[in-house]
């Protein structure tokens, strides 16, 4: 079984929203859960309903949420989960405090698609409403978003498809959950 | 290895501050993890710290906490990890909830011990601010406490010595994780 011989790790997925986060993040978690590792999706708008309730979109405020996710996904991790984390988290800091305070493998994912894509996309009309003025604090719009410097995997969603990004992130996480088999897995 | 074929589990601690949940499920804790069973300790001080920053202690804000104790438990539980959770979490539907919506075993710990008790341990010096007029909402004082009804374990720590209290919680939780080998276990 392969769950009783992989280590956890957090594959932390960030950009602007509408880059294709959520879409890759849950295909590699499909994919994980398939073959019986044991992993977890911990989406941004969803972990905010759930433990960051009442935070807003300022900087101190997407910090403190930073900071929680990060809390959850390193306690799933070091018990040999695979937390797949889809949140912008805009801040470089922030998600180099979790990297540096956490015990497993941290994978950063660059989702990087130009904010002119992700505006025509534009699945939740965020940027819509920013444009109209009925939105503030809008990541790429009015609030800032700093990218990796040097993420594992950089996958621009603008320029290949979804299964090219997925197959991006397995070949780089399977080696380190199973590094007997993970050729063969990324194969299949 | 007993951390493989056990599945995970809610153990959730409850009773006034001072009752002694903290001392008991950390010796609960230091068992587990020493025969290598995945276990993870949930304080209610420390989690308020992590993922509840921010909320106060009314009814609305202590429900709220409550039900994240029970998100962040639950992901934990349903990947294998015994989760000891210690918490005074006064109101029974808030507890109720979180055995209703988990999956997994849900073990409530009733840890009993009267105020009288509690207020004379008071090691955090609580209760004498709360006589004192400088602290509100404290459970047992101004705050109200709904004692389980029919809690799976009930620890009156003002009657036993915390050994006793530990092979209760022990003798309950061990079956369900090996059912093989629990009693040549609790028997160590």
């Amino acid at each position: 079984m392969i769950s009783e011989t992989c280590g956890g790790a957090i594959v932390w997925f960030t950009d602007l929203s509408a880059a294709g986060k959520s879409t890759i993040a849950s295909c590699v978690f499909e994919y994980l859960v398939a073959r019986g590792i044991k992993a977890e999706l911990l989406d941004g708008d969803v972990v905010r309903q759930r433990i960051s309730r009442g935070l807003g979109f300022s900087r101190e405020d997407r910090e403190e949420n930073n900071r929680r996710i990060g809390f959850v996904a390193n306690l799933l991790a070091r018990n040999g989960v695979v937390v797949l984390v889809s949140a912008i988290s805009p801040y470089r800091e922030g998600r180099d405090e979790v990297r540096r305070k956490t015990c497993v493998s941290f994978v950063e994912v660059y989702v990087s698609a130009p904010l002119d894509v992700c505006e025509r996309r534009d699945p939740k009309g965020l940027y819509r409403r920013a444009r109209a003025g009925e939105l503030r604090q809008v990541t790429g719009i009015d609030g800032p978003y700093e990218p990796p410097i040097a993420p594992e995997i950089t996958c621009p969603t603008h320029e290949e498809p979804v299964e090219t990004s997925v197959d991006r992130v397995l070949r780089v996480l399977l080696p380190w959950l199973v590094p007997q088999s993970a050729s063969s897995l990324a194969d299949q």
